[in-house]
């Protein structure tokens, strides 16, 4: 499997500066020539003073996580001292501050080029609903560029923005990054403020984000997530949430009914996610994800959809400056439900979430399609709402199951852009960026949830080892060795056999795994004697907890020192001790 | 402050025997002369099959944790072999299978004696509104019981029944409990499962316990709670529930515009048990509560009423047989929503729910009165409207705002029944018990959130000492002493000045606290050298985890086992280093 040009790179270090960055960009935009892509480009004189502002934060030492990097803005987003217009003119509105996502990236050293075109108020997968332009896909203008962050995904896709934001309802964050073969993260509902974002429907809007990279946006993710005083939506991190899925992730796949929307050449590009998942270790299994497309259809066909008219509806029947007439049409129908159908609608929504838990218990992730095929613009001019349906089929179910999702664009070896999405269980989005960064052949980055704690182990606990299962929910941060303060015995009597780490004179090799503070006290409660929580002092300076052992227990025992690591006297006995022939 | 007849009482040990427990409960059912508690009293036959049963099972060794106690069950709850009847006798129904709660109940030993009264669909909080008749206080069958589970309240009030079950959407767990002088608890929402209990309001429906004690109403829900694999909108307790308030919780109550609706010997009531709290150690501070009053007024004066439509509207309008005028006419009004002012509204509680958060942050609990006032019956057969929502004046916003309450009987010396509720967070209820308990004058038992795990300390972290911080959300769970195989020193150099637990000779004293996973995991994280987490033993043969000392951190330490702890030891140097006068 190869990933489609541009290719996703790890942020080049050193970064360009802002200011070479932002000449870059605007060098593309007139090179690609896409200007539906925009509904507000700044002009450069504008953008650069932002850059010059990055580039003296840098240079006086600030350590700015996204400096050197230009973001394009889904223009349902406020930023200060541009027009927000939903892709509406007759509704554009002047905010006087930015959204907060907006305030978090440019304070980590984002520049901002300007304001996306997108399917009207949010409504829509195709990219066409906009009195602004359809927008084409950036690998071929001919074709959808998706919806409704259209011009978001297309300025990322285009080489011009090394970010976007988009927001994302049914879909929007992650159908138009396929069809436009970058890469979109739509993170656990309400991990990020949606404070100075129109909401589309506001139980299942996220913000979401377009990049070149897996590893560059989880960073600006990183960045946007937690709560900001004002959005009383914002959810926190849980305090057991899982940090890692093991070397063998199970991950669930849709069997041939859930997978007969795909055309055969995206039958094939899955099939090979499938297979390279696989060859990384992954268990791969089918599951019946008919209660996926259920709640898909209960998004928009059932009472759910007066959120929308909750939005937008008001707006649109009083007949604004370059309404889209399909956008419209769907908003004012989403308004004529009785409230009793959406209590059924809610009560119907908790029984497929129920009912999605049940096929996803025991499985890390669901590996998707992101989008059934990629239609032409002419098509979906013709016909909006039927093209749109379809490009929704393995996307419009995620919010509505509180699932998060990561799209990352794969290809079966040909041009044609295809996009997998791994979705995952609330709050697991980093199990499912760690399973894309196989896809992408990206290294995993410091883990998205922000706390944790970090345990070095140095026997059965590590990797491949007998006790290894009670780091199950943990993640590898990382081989470690110690100072030269320690000695490995063999302890007498613990099954399964094990060494202990006592003060010493030695320097041990071990491994560094990071939980969550739940999985943390879990393990620690399970701790047995002769072995202790402590601190152990390592090479690079650092002093993380460990297991070590009660030197009391270590006495008389057979010192290890010589292996440098419990791994080092196995391979000595398994290769002393061969098994007698026959 | 006294509580008020029947006593609270600690479960008697050994109990009576189930056979002993149903003759006294049909004695008291004789005596007391109440037949409008009940809408299907069983025969003493019938119950005594049952309770044999469970003498039986106990006579087989089995641990019951409610043997010997009789229940009784509201009439929204199924129960196998008795009709459903919602209070509506036209919707009478039989149910194949008992509810969830039912089967754990009666599998841990509880004995039905029958199905209870109650406001027709749980719509109300007067008890008056049901066609089986007007439901009268235990304690003064002139006033109301209260509602909806207005039966239960009283079949425990009047000592016929050791626990009721209720349910609770806008007070109707806690409003009878405070008029028939009996606890009552009404969990987090989610916890307990509904499974077989007709809704009223489904996103705040909780299934209630009414009890003679706290701790008897607490054992009674912890054997509820949990997952039943088919409601599927339980919640599961977070990874990091918060176990305990330390020794001086800090309570939040109304200020005087919060307590103006409170008649004068109501607030006289009040202001005793808040003496009472602040007397145990509780730090009391006032505060507005005006968005719990307006979220109060959201449940029924917005379309979050839907709800109730669509759980009794179509049922209602087919006018069936007893159907009480005043829920019809309510039910119907709340069909006349439209979506999208449900929409509305959830946004509105979104946010009140933030206003309520942000004004509870910092407190353990929120202690408030349970009821203004004890309305005449004849008052609430008048206005039964506007009877029902001044007694609602403290109760309804509890469940939209996502808070679990417990309500306990006190007195300012009188007979005059009075109800205060602590109001927690979701899924602090253990916290609002153990202020609850301060109140009751009863023990604190188990913690009702089952996973935690405990840790021993010897020093810095005892309570009252400097690091005792550390352990702020843990729970006390008792002094311990360790085997003789301890020894003492005291540490050079640490600050602040700590003891050091190492291999010994000697027993020490300790103390021992539970905590949930994800606060053991960020209590071990914050473990700092010398000092290691190993597992220790006590002399009562439990082996738990506690903080200890790496030995090479003691040689040569001053050995402080003389003094048997860190306490003894403190004493001692405060008495042998007298300051100096002046």
């Amino acid at each position: 499997m190869t990933t489609l040009p541009p290719e996703p790179q790890p942020v080049p270090a050193p970064p360009p500066s802002a200011h070479q960055r932002v000449l870059a960009a605007f060098e593309r935009i007139a090179e690609a020539d896409r200007p539906e892509a925009w509904i507000r480009l700044r002009t450069m004189a504008e953008v650069l003073v932002d850059a010059k502002a990055v580039d003296e934060r840098v240079r006086a030492g600030e350590d700015l996580p996204l400096a050197g990097t230009v973001l394009a803005v889904k223009d349902l987003i406020d930023v200060a001292g541009l027009p927000t217009t939903a892709g509406c003119p007759g509704f554009s509105r002047s905010p006087v501050r930015s959204a907060t996502v907006l305030a978090r990236l440019t304070g980590a050293g984002a520049v901002v080029l300007g304001k996306t075109n997108l399917d009207q108020f949010g409504s829509g997968l195709t990219g066409t609903r906009s009195p602004y332009g359809a927008v084409g896909s950036a690998l071929d203008p001919a074709k959808v560029a998706g919806g409704s962050s259209s011009g978001s995904a297309v300025a990322v896709g285009l080489g011009i923005a090394d970010l976007a934001l988009g927001t994302d309802t049914g879909g929007s964050g992650r159908v138009p990054a396929a069809l436009n073969a970058v890469v979109g993260l739509k993170p656990t509902i309400g991990l990020v403020p949606r404070t100075g974002v129109y909401p589309a429907s506001p139980s299942f809007d996220c913000v979401s984000v377009f990049a070149r990279s897996l590893a560059l946006g989880q960073r600006a993710l990183a960045v946007m997530t937690g709560p900001d005083g004002q959005d009383p939506a914002v959810r926190e991190w849980p305090g057991d949430v899982r940090l890692g899925a093991g070397a063998r992730p199970r991950v669930a796949i849709p069997d041939e009914a859930g997978l007969a929307p795909l055309t055969a050449p995206a039958r094939k590009a899955f099939d090979v996610a499938v297979t390279s998942l696989e060859a990384s270790g992954a268990v791969v299994q089918t599951v019946d994800i008919s209660v996926f497309f259920e709640a898909g259809k209960l998004l928009y066909g059932s009472a759910l959809v007066a959120e929308r008219y909750a939005s937008a509806g008001e707006v649109l029947a009083a007949e604004p400056e370059g309404a889209d007439p399909t956008v419209a049409a769907i908003v004012a129908a989403a308004g004529r439900y009785r409230a009793q159908a959406l209590v059924t609608a809610r009560t119907k929504m908790t029984e497929l979430r129920s009912a999605a838990r049940a096929v996803l218990a025991g499985y890390d992730a669901l590996l998707l399609p992101t989008v059934p095929d990629h239609p032409d613009l002419a098509e979906a001019l013709a016909d909006p709402v039927g093209v749109s349906e379809r490009l929704g089929t393995y996307s419009t179910f995620v919010n509505v199951l509180d699932l998060a999702a990561i799209t990352v664009p794969v290809s079966p070896g040909d041009r044609r852009p295809f996009g997998v999405t791994v979705a995952t269980r609330a709050f697991e989005d980093q199990i499912g960026i760690d399973l894309a960064a196989v896809l992408t052949g990206e290294q995993a980055a410091e883990p998205y949830p922000s706390e944790g704690a970090d345990v070095v182990v140095f026997g059965a606990h590590l990797r491949g080892q007998p006790l290894h299962e009670k780091l199950r929910d943990a993640r590898f941060a990382g081989p470690v060795r110690t100072v030269e303060h320690y000695r490995m015995v063999l302890l007498d009597g613990t099954a399964p056999v094990q060494p202990g780490v006592v003060p010493g004179a030695a320097a041990l090799d071990g491994e560094r795994w990071r939980l969550s503070p739940a999985a943390f006290g879990r393990f620690a409660a399970e701790l047995s004697a002769p072995f202790v929580l402590g601190r152990v002092a390592l090479e690079d300076g650092s002093t993380p907890l460990a297991v070590l052992c009660d030197p009391a227990a270590a006495e008389g025992a057979e010192s290890l020192d010589r292996y440098e690591s419990w791994r080092g006297y196995l391979r000595f006995v398994s290769t002393a001790v061969p098994r007698s022939p026959g």
